[in-house]
């Protein structure tokens, strides 16, 4: 068995309900693979190869087993995470001598790492590094981010569960506003800095019965607040509820966050950002005069796995199976992608990229997929958001809250 | 068909997600009697009764229909609600003419009011008239609320399903806080302005593997902010990620809410009451300086029907069914209930009590439920609470999204 090679998978940055789907994907195939002995999880990302904070998974996963099933619906990540960034080589090579002298303790050949823009500098950075000091070692990057900001795929796993999340909640918070026979404005504020793809979901929501959001406004598109208020008067002129869906990272035509502008002063005499909703809540309150409620979707929205995306998860693991794929055919300095064939039916076909395209750039929603008075998106941008949202997960309940894993449970005690 | 009789329903307050489920139940009696007519439900509570808003409900809801069963997976209230109060009748009673004239109008005998605190009231003040002037209209209330504050009743329908989600998002919420190794604190506001039962329900989220929340403060216990920090920097030495459920409505030992005294200003000059947990964040930021997050679950936690409790719906559905049951045994001037016989295995049997003994009064947290810190809950309350939360709905979902139902919907294009 020594003869054998080991593997190694990490995540970092922020959380998705679909990336420990991938995990599993990847967990799944090397299970299988006759060259693999053991499989390693580094906990913390890279920092865990740094600190050696290495567990042995190869035992606790098997195929059919019910904890790889829960790892797929476990959210957040299971082996933690890091926002640790890689020097250049150039000006600081140690941690990269550290990695592989850890590589070569552990006989590791493969090194997968699952994560988002900046997890992909790492992937860049470590396969360069062992590529010019011929170093066999393979490293591969997994993409995820909620956010659907990374280029050269067509989504990104962890997009669709929240987009399910955010248009479902969207949905209930209308049943909610809609009861009483009096004006009111809801802000529902979502996450998204410079990408509104997330907000965009909200218009998912959408049914024979709900027009709501009425109002939806992206980072992508400049936002001016006296269009605002004018927008929401027009709609209260047709309406007794207003509901509007707005990403965190509005900015104004001159290019500053609307959150930056909220210049309250919390009790210690502080500036304090009170963020996007609360600011435009106060806004319609000191202007409009109606009633208005700012509702913040906060991290529930990458976190609730319970209203996990079907399509998500299924297409997180298949990219971890192709990630050790591509790994034991010899690639390195790759990141798996996913290319939409067909949007009716939806088809994908799997691929890969050169990880040096997608490290440090980021994917904005396309003007022309922004209506032109900048407050609703176009049929395109819902018709390719749609498919990504469809299947329920079929959740294990214990003790009437989902059943999930965590590593310091099934390593720690 | 004439000469049969016609019965009618209202709802009112705020929203949950079981308020639905108790409107299908008395439906479900009302099509099985051989003595009603026609099923009435009034638009906005009894506000569509004085405005002759009221929908002919018997043709859309069969029992095996999709049409009742969608209604009570639907959230918030199907008809609509109101916060109308009653006058006293001797001070000014013309509402009262307008509404049993109504009642003569669509010969309706049997009136349910499904509602929390005020609602009852109005059960109460109708109800005494009807007595009073010797007019055959039985008048019942059925209670709803997610803030478990009624009195003579074991616990009340919707709460059981809020108390499962908040358990269920405070799961989530740790998994997504867990994954860095820096220090964290995340402070989780839940509703509850007198009562805390929902913030006691975070503890629920409690597993073989999650100790959060690690700090519950409730309205029934005097809020210190000193004890508050010191509390913090106590679990903060024991483990990097601490999460804090407080309600909404905790108040200093002068009886002050902490909401109030956040004397933050907007940008436009006015005093902003920012919320409980934003103080508590600036509070943890200026004093103890670390990592700090506050949530707010807001609407969220009474109209998140996709992760509703089955008990807390059924219970509501049979509380529906006793509540017509109970008009047509000639009964006035009662709200149903239902007392728990066992707790393991749960048990309870459905009863009435008189509803002048429950209107107008607010059932709270016992002290001696909770810990003598002020600062968690006891197992007592976790026991009481654990059967409420059992159970998941089979929510049907369409384009991705839940399926419900909406009055407009129905009956308006």
């Amino acid at each position: 068995m020594s003869s054998k090679i080991n593997c190694l998978i990490a995540q970092s940055g922020g959380p998705t309900t679909a990336i420990n789907s991938s995990l599993a994907g990847v967990i799944h195939e090397a299970i299988q693979s006759t060259t693999i002995n053991k499989i390693y999880g580094s906990l913390n990302g890279i920092q865990g190869v740094l600190k050696d904070d290495l567990f042995d998974l190869t035992e606790t996963f098997h195929i059919d087993s019910n904890n790889l099933s829960t790892l797929v619906h476990t959210p957040s990540m299971f082996l933690g995470s890091c926002r640790y960034k890689l020097s250049d080589p150039l000006v600081n090579d140690s941690d990269y001598h550290t990695i592989f002298q850890q590589f070569t303790n552990y006989n590791i050949k493969y090194f997968f790492y699952i994560g988002g823009n900046d997890s992909m500098d790492t992937v860049n950075k470590l396969s360069a590094f062992a590529v010019e000091h011929h170093i066999d070692v393979h490293v591969i990057g997994i993409p995820k981010t909620i956010d659907n900001d990374l280029a050269c795929i067509d989504h990104t796993p962890g997009f669709g569960s929240a987009a399910k999340y955010i248009a479902s909640s969207i949905l209930e918070i209308a049943h909610d506003a809609y009861i009483y026979d009096t004006k009111s404005v809801s802000i529902v504020e979502i996450m998204g800095r410079n990408a509104g793809w997330l907000t965009a979901a909200s218009a998912l929501a959408r049914t024979t019965y709900n027009e709501a959001p009425h109002l939806i406004y992206l980072p992508e598109a400049p936002f001016s607040t006296a269009s605002f208020v004018s927008d929401v008067r027009t709609q209260l002129e047709k309406r007794n509820h207003v509901i509007i869906a707005v990403s965190e990272g509005i900015k104004d035509p001159a290019g500053m966050y609307i959150s930056a502008n909220s210049t309250g002063t919390d009790q210690f005499g502080h500036v304090m950002l009170s963020g996007t909703g609360k600011y435009l809540e106060n806004l319609i309150k000191n202007t409009i005069g109606c009633k208005v409620r700012s509702i913040e979707l906060n991290v529930l929205q990458r976190c609730a796995s319970h209203i996990s995306s079907q399509t998500d998860l299924d297409e997180a693991y298949e990219l971890g199976k192709n990630a050790f794929r591509l790994a034991t055919q010899g690639e390195t300095a790759k990141m798996v992608t996913l290319t939409r064939t067909s949007n009716a039916p939806y088809t994908v076909t799997y691929d890969s990229t050169d990880v040096s395209n997608v490290a440090n750039v980021e994917k904005c929603i396309p003007r022309e997929w922004i209506n032109e008075a900048g407050n609703d998106i176009t049929q395109e941008l819902i018709d390719y958001i749609y498919p990504l949202i469809q299947g329920e997960v079929p959740i294990t309940y214990q003790n009437g809250i989902p059943s999930y894993l965590s590593v310091e449970h099934l390593f720690r005690r």
